[in-house]
């Protein structure tokens, strides 16, 4: 990695210097030398990780429609007016699940002792009812299976979806896109064979006792039946359990519940452009969270880094062409209404989108961005590649961008996913265990710069 | 990243067609489908992990001279056994330096309060007796100040090194080697002015309450005074206090005390080469620990992942053409002695060592190595970097090998060092936070298979 000679305080002279070098600026010299300050501010002074101690710790987790949503919305609101961007309150109807008092589960095998397991419901789920259910559990490793084995073997029993993350995957969201399928759809198929309640393994590559949230869905026609995640190590045990051949009970009690939608909001921040004010380069991520943990990786890192992005900027006295516009969306986690909201807003406003770039891949040391668009687009992001890798950012290859800039993307613009060290993602996701103290100040800093100098070149070149 | 579109059940088959592409050795294809096997196999079905675990759990910290750093050694000798390794415990005399009670220190400004601090006793300092030292405390943050101070002002006084490690290097390691001189040197210049004692801030990049040992010298004809390092959130107290105006008290007592030298061993196992068993390529780290912690990253982590790089290559049933031989050094934290025996041993073998990797740089995600050598090795490697970076190892640049490979050094041979991510390391070095928990299996497992990638293409195209 590129070795810095200089040390802040002589860095601080190259910040003056860059005034003249703005008259210069597609000198690819003059660009080097302001991605070189953003990453050293980064490191030195910028409020992402003060700004995310406060979300997580004052605040806490924040699903959509929960007070903590709302006074998340309000501090956001605030820290963008201190930095002196314009700021505004976008409202939107979310959404608002509550789970409720905490789950109770055991499982015993064959009038055994009952061994109690870590679950928690997926979110949307309805509740047990307060007697809980108790059935006996079967495992499966694959919902194919479920043909298989056919309504006779599946009526009254819960059903145990336990497929595992595959660990060869280098990039850990592959395998979460590999499994997702059965927290989503788990129930739904278990029930179109009479099963009385769905029990996930947890998305989640280490064995632990955190149980991992997340969303999942009913379908108009099937039997709407409960849905709960179990940690891997009670996922292991479990399945222990049942290798043994005796039949084994399960027990599960949850009292989620489902109300009216309720009002809520996108906060949006922006730098007007000074010469291209309808065209604008978006940054974002989102600010509702799940209800455990502190959402801290999930994404509250990505709001922050996004923030500190603009930040930056402003630090450096830039004065962009475009209008660089922060976006936290609210409800990505359960039902994208944010995202959904800002999209069709976005679309009356006459204004265009000529890039949009979101982290929500948690706050960890930066490896590139995941690009989706024209090729063009993508050939041009990898013609900045000498700029980049010096900060380690080598992964510049097409990809997904995100969920939440997801309607945003047309046949001209770019969509851009930030991409993170995936390895130790799915330690926190979705779980008590996304906590503030398991991000790393510097990581979450390196992310700011990364999206700070992507910003930059898109303003500064176009896309 | 690269995305591994086949299930590992699959990837078994690819393994069973190595034995055919092992006809073709230096044809690339075949490189490419073993190093893809090597790193799945790494995240599948590796042992660092648990080595590791046992290591860290069941022994723990392992200063060298210390009744655990002799269990590491059995244990060590006993895995590789396990293994299948020739191995060899090779005897080598070392320090043996005991901490003695946990150290007590305190500060008060002007007859105020005392606050209690957190200073641990840097490894090799001699004792304050059992009354400790109370005296004035200076502070400075560059050890030139002590001119310019003079003796008038630091006799009888405790001077207190507070420099912070510069945030803005992007390579963490590039801010170690800034500060440590006062680690290491600083009480040998406080006493050539009559200080009575020095007391060095953390070598730690972030603000807690963890204070880092690690290695200090004395010089002959200076006095010895006794040094201690102090956590950094009580270096920022101490020096707000001092900043305050008033003359700041500061008391620190500890009882550490030098032994004689003890028996040891550096343990050393191999598969021997079946075309050049002579020409051997080192892989290893140092089995030894500072006194705290658990010794986990540094350097549990880089002895196990280098043995582990042995155990993916044997599972793939790969025979080398070169000797290849993992060694764990004992005693590089605090005198080299494992590592100048196990080279004064090889250079009257007969034997030549034609490449030497070290982990010690702690068990996180993969980045490259850093090569030093002749410039013609480091092309070499760097002409396999299409090879390498599907995998993350994108810095393949010139720099450090590493402190116990680099007496190996000739003019024609390669050192290098593995190189991973290095934002989180000096959160934990040579402190109480060093623990197993502070490990994540994959970045470890990543390691393992990125270090034995590195000697499958040595082995293959020589070096």
């Amino acid at each position: 990695m590129k070795y810095f000679f200089l040390l802040f305080s002589v860095s601080l002279l190259g910040f003056s210097s860059l005034q003249a070098q703005k008259e210069l600026p597609t000198q690819a010299k003059g660009d080097e030398a302001v991605i070189e300050s953003l990453f050293k501010l980064s490191l030195t002074d910028c409020s992402a990780y003060p700004w995310l101690e406060s979300l997580c710790k004052d605040i806490g987790h924040r699903l959509s429609g929960s007070p903590q949503a709302a006074e998340a919305v309000e501090y956001s609101f605030k820290i963008m007016n201190e930095l002196g961007l314009d700021v505004t309150k976008q409202p939107v109807m979310v959404p608002h699940w509550e789970r409720g008092e905490k789950e109770i589960a055991f499982f015993a095998a064959d009038k055994g002792e009952k061994k109690l397991v870590n679950i928690c419901a997926l979110g949307g789920s309805i509740s047990t009812g307060n007697e809980g259910i108790l059935a006996p559990i079967i495992e499966i490793s694959e919902w194919s299976e479920l043909a298989t084995l056919g309504r006779e073997k599946v009526a009254g029993k819960i059903v145990f979806f336990n497929e595992k993350m595959p660990a060869e995957n280098l990039y850990t969201f592959h395998s979460y896109g590999h499994c997702v399928k059965h927290r989503w759809g788990g129930a739904v198929e278990a029930a179109k064979y009479g099963a009385k309640a769905a029990i996930v393994r947890s998305l989640n590559l280490r064995i632990d006792d955190f149980p991992h949230t997340g969303s999942m869905g009913y379908e108009a026609g099937v039997d709407s039946i409960p849905a709960a995640a179990i940690s891997t190590a009670d996922a292991e045990a479990l399945s222990a359990a049942i290798a043994q051949g005796n039949e084994v009970q399960f027990y599960l009690r949850q009292l989620c519940e489902t109300f009216e939608d309720a009002p809520s909001h996108n906060v949006i921040g922006e730098i007007k452009g000074s010469k291209y004010p309808d065209q604008v380069i978006l940054v974002g991520g989102h600010l509702d969270s799940w209800d455990v943990g502190d959402g801290a990786h999930d994404d509250g890192a990505g709001v922050m880094q996004s923030l500190a992005a603009l930040e930056l900027l402003k630090k450096m006295d830039y004065q962009p062409e475009h209008t660089i516009r922060v976006v936290f969306f609210m409800n990505e986690e359960n039902g994208l209404r944010g995202a959904k909201k800002y999209a069709e807003v976005a679309e009356k406003s006459g204004q265009t989108h000529i890039a949009a770039i979101e982290s929500d891949r948690g706050g960890f040391t930066p490896r590139g961005f995941h690009v989706e668009g024209n090729p063009e687009a993508l050939l041009k992001i990898q013609s900045w590649k000498n700029m980049l890798e010096p900060y380690g950012l080598h992964q510049l290859d097409e990809g997904h961008g995100g969920a939440d800039i997801g309607l945003l993307k047309t046949d001209e613009n770019v969509m851009i996913g930030f991409v993170p060290d995936s390895q130790r993602y799915f330690d926190h996701h979705h779980s008590a265990n996304d906590t503030f103290d398991q991000v790393n100040k510097r990581e979450l800093e390196l992310g700011a710069a990364s999206i700070a100098a992507l910003v930059y070149l898109i303003d500064q070149h176009g896309i």
